[in-house]
């Protein structure tokens, strides 16, 4: 379920705007198509939006143009921290005279390694026949492979372990739906698609051991800004008395960053909510929508943080610096 | 805002099917019709179906097949206890030689009796001003005046009080979008929409103030049954510290009922979830769906049970009988 494919020096995205009514590979021949595929969400998540970035940069500059075009790569969606930081790899590659096809290819590389990392810890606080809840998607499609929320549930499946997963849809734009609930049937995971609003239902039957859910940033005392609803999903898991994991690279964790109170919070279009996806709008459109994209869970409330560099437990302070000795 | 009309002697309803997209009165002349607008949900609430049906029974029945047309109705949706409790209520009238228009009519004023006090009772716990969470539809549309859950707001409106509600939109059916945040447009009352898995956001920023929701059934212990989502909503007020009141008819009080684990809870189908009302399915065909229709909400999760007869307070188990004296 790998989204992007780097084959004879071409590049092919599945473009994730069809999915999962179609699975359509597209050719990316020139940058503008890069580009435009960043901005209409052909290809989303952070890490493989970066390696993306990368492999056009490769594919499409020469001598005259690398500046520039990396300049109109990064303004193609400039909130995603990945994107300028593969760009700036690529144009330090040009500088020191590397090759940029190796270069896009070891950023590729490195990310499934690290993909691999945070699955492996991850998969060590599980058990065969757990019943897992997750939240959005932090899976293949969002990275190179494994993922990182989703990572330790298609690495246990490879291994042999047989998990029960539940996906929350994940409204408004229901990535669980449309993606989490897609990769897992294509891995031949046992997933069952829930709306957002029966986690807690699941939870109070005793139908889930575990929460894993990705990360957007981490705070340095473990306040974790991730999908909208991933919070109120940790304050049921914590009434409940299920763990509440977080996975994410090292990298997403910014020490700059005291508390979750220093993280701004997106807010996005309120026709998200009432009629994209719809065919018919579900509310009059004088309506008022309030759509944050992202909240933030307290780290009172997560049981470990699963990095590629090893596993953080409370006080998060001091172990998310722990870990890297 | 009300659904169902009674003007020389012609019955109309508002297809609610069709909001909020359009509002169409349609006349209902023959217990056919009356059938297929109960069984299609152009009429829908429990209180609602129980006056609708009442003005059926009225208007379509004579000596010889009021018995047989009873059954028919009841038939349309069985498990709505207010339909029986209305055409026995009407089967009554015409054994005691009572006028069955004068019966029908009874009813529907009775309904807005009983919503008037439960609204007033409601409104003597809120403020000006107040931020208002409400998740479903509990209002003019699923009852007959003021409704039970939002009852309170649109009573306040009419007293100069000016609430900000929050309305969760309900998956999946989506009955807070397309019925709840309507009326609330209509009556000129400030609504904002949200998704569901945002109710825990604007709790944390202090916007709500508290938290109304209707009933289905309430426990004796007062464990109560509700909406898909409610209990998570009152696991997410617990933990901000905000008042979670039910709402709703005495009558809904079950004593014979005495926890939460005696309620049964309705599943429907997945296609609710990742098929209706979208222009394309959200998942494949083959990923299996989850869809309980209701939830119960722990008793030690409510801050109040407001009815007709009165205000609750915990101990439930005592108090909901004590009210009545």
């Amino acid at each position: 379920m790998e989204s992007i494919k780097f084959i004879d020096k071409k590049l092919f995205i599945l473009d994730q705007t069809l999915l999962p009514n179609k699975e359509k590979w597209v050719e990316i021949k020139n940058i503008e198509q890069s580009y435009n595929a960043i901005k209409t969400l052909m290809v989303r998540g952070a890490p493989a939006i970066g390696i993306f970035a990368g492999y056009s940069m490769a594919l499409f500059s020469d001598n005259n143009n690398i500046y520039n075009l990396k300049k109109y790569l990064d303004s193609s969606r400039p909130t995603a921290v990945n994107l300028s930081w593969a760009t700036n790899r690529m144009i330090r590659a040009f500088e020191n005279g590397k090759s940029l096809i190796d270069e896009a290819i070891a950023i590729h590389n490195e990310d499934i390694e690290m993909c691999r990392k945070i699955s492996e810890y991850g998969l060590t606080l599980l058990n065969d026949g757990d019943g897992i809840l997750t939240h959005c998607n932090a899976g293949e499609l969002a990275t190179s492979r494994y993922g990182t929320g989703l990572g330790p549930l298609l690495l246990g499946k490879e291994k042999g372990y047989n998990f029960h997963v539940f996906s929350d849809e994940t409204r408004p734009l229901l990535q669980g739906a449309r993606l989490t609930s897609y990769e897992f049937e294509k891995a031949g995971i046992d997933v069952t698609l829930i709306c957002d609003n029966m986690a807690g239902f699941v939870m109070k039957k005793g139908l889930i051991n575990a929460v894993l859910v990705g990360c957007d940033r981490v705070a340095a005392n473990g306040d974790t800004a991730n999908k909208i609803g991933t919070s109120s999903v940790a304050v049921l898991a914590s009434y409940y008395n299920i763990p509440f994991y977080v996975l994410g690279p090292y990298s997403t964790v910014d020490f700059n960053c005291k508390t979750g109170n220093d993280i701004e919070i997106e807010e996005r279009e309120g026709d998200e909510i009432k009629q994209m996806f719809f065919e018919k709008p579900t509310a009059l459109k004088e309506t008022k929508c309030f759509n944050p994209a992202f909240d933030v869970t307290d780290h009172s409330l997560i049981t470990a943080i699963i990095t590629d560099k090893g596993i953080a437990y409370p006080p998060f302070e001091k172990n998310l610096k722990e870990i890297l000795k």
